[in-house]
C-alpha cells in the first residue's frame, strides 16, 4: 500500500450559506491529495503530462459524514491499495483538527496519450516508483 | 417517476488545461439541476431553507464517460426514481448538442433542521407536491 | 456603442457563509456577459480561440454596491464604449430582479496569437461585425 | 506599514483551458492572502466573524503582468500602508518561484455588524494588534 498525506486550509471562497464548505469542492481538495502524494514519489502530475500522459477520472464516489468549515485545517489522506496498471484508484480520506473523518473519496482515474487522446498503460517512471511499495509477491 | 431538465453553457472557468471541464465541477452542476427540477413543482430549494429546512449531500457518485468542452451547451436531466422520505435520491444526467451521455451521477441528500441540526423527514409540502408523481401503483 | 444583456442564475455553490455571492465569482459572471455579446454578433469567443487568438484579461476593476444572493436571477450588462483595437475594454453591470444595479466591473482583455503567444490586433472578423456599432454618424 | 507572506500551490482546477491560472482566481489567493496576514497578527478573520463582524468587499482592482500555471508555488504578499480605521485596504502582490511579479491586486472592505448589517469602525482588538505597525508618526 502507498500512502501519503497533506494538508490544506478551507477558503471563505469554498464555504456555501450552509456555513459548510460546498458538497462540489472536494474532488479539488482529492486532487491536492493525488497531486502530493506524487509528489512524495520525487515526481509530479505536471512532469507526467510533460510526458504527453494526462490523467482525467473515469467514477469517483464520496461519503460525507461531516461537514468542513471556514479556516479548518484539514488533512488528507490518499492512499493506493494496489498497484495500479492501465487504472489508478485513489483512496482520500479527510480528516479535520480533531481528527475526525469528515468524508471519504475514491478516484479512478486513467492515463491518456495526449497527442492520440488513447487509453494507455501507466507510464514506466511512476510503475517503478510505485511498485517499490507493493513489491512482496514482486 | 419524476424527472425534468435543464441546460447549462460551459464557462471558461470550468474548464481545465486538459481542455475538459474540470471533473470536480459536475456537482455543481448536478445542483441546477435539482434547482431547476424542484422549481419545475412550483417551489423552490430557496424557500425550502426560508422554511428551516436546508439539504446536505451526504453520498454521491458519478461515472464518466466523455469530458465537455468550453461553451458546450449541456442538457441535465434530474429524476428521482422513487418517492423520498427522509433521503433523496437524485439521479442526474449530462449530455451534450449531440445527445451524447458524457455523465452520470448519483447524489444523495438528508433533511435537516436549520436550527436543531438534526435530521428530518421530507417537509409536507414537498411531498405533496412529489407524491403525484409517484401515486398510483406504488 | 456596443451592448449587450444576458442573465444568470446564482448557484449555491457561488454562495460563502456570508450569505452573499462571494466577491471573485463575479468575474466568471462577468465572462459570461462578454461570450453572450459576442454570440450576439453571430460568432463565439470559442471561434476566436479555434482562429488561434485567445483573450488574456490584464486589468480588471470592480465597484461593488449590493450583494447577490442564492437563487437570485441576475442581468448581466456588458457594453464596449469605444471600437477595440489592441485591447478591448468591456464595462460589465449586474443587476438583480429588482433592478437595482449590484456592482461594476471594467475588464481589459489583449488579443495573443495562441502559437507565438504574442500580442496581435483584433482578428478583422472582428472588427467587422464590431465596426457598424461605432460608426462615424452614431 | 504591515506586511505578511503565504504561498499557495496552484490547483489544477484553477487553471483553464488557455493553460493559465483563471483570472477570476486571484481573487481567492488574495482572500488566502489577507487570511495569513490577519493570522500573523495573532488573530483571525474566523474570530472576527465570531465577534459578529464580517468584512465583505466593496472595491478591487488587479493588473495582470503574467500568468500562472499549474502547480507554481506563488508566494502572495498582502500589505496595509494606512492603518484602517473604516475601511481597509490591502496591497496584494503575487510572485511566481523566479520571484516574478504576476499580478497586484488592491481589495478594499468594510467592517459590517452581522446583525444589524450597518457598517461599523474596525473593532479594537484589530485596531490594538494592527497600530503596532503604524504608530510612529502616531
Amino acid at each position: 500500500m502507498f500512502s501519503a498525506t497533506t494538508q490544506i486550509r478551507v477558503r471563505y471562497a469554498e464555504t456555501d450559506q450552509m456555513r459548510y464548505v460546498y458538497y462540489g469542492n472536494y474532488p479539488q481538495y482529492y486532487e491536492v491529495g493525488r497531486a502530493e502524494a506524487i509528489r512524495n514519489l520525487g515526481f509530479t502530475y505536471k512532469q507526467l503530462e510533460d510526458l504527453g500522459v494526462m490523467m482525467p477520472v473515469v467514477e469517483m464516489s464520496i461519503r460525507y459524514f461531516r461537514p468542513a468549515f471556514y479556516d479548518d485545517l484539514l488533512t488528507i489522506k490518499s492512499s493506493l491499495h494496489e498497484l495500479p496498471k492501465s487504472k489508478v484508484q485513489f483512496h482520500h480520506e479527510i480528516f479535520n483538527e480533531k481528527n475526525e473523518l469528515l468524508n471519504q473519496g475514491i478516484v479512478t482515474l486513467v492515463f491518456v496519450d495526449s497527442t492520440t487522446m488513447k487509453r494507455v498503460d501507466m507510464p514506466e517512471v511512476l510503475h517503478e516508483k510505485l511498485s517499490n511499495f507493493f513489491n512482496k509477491e514482486n
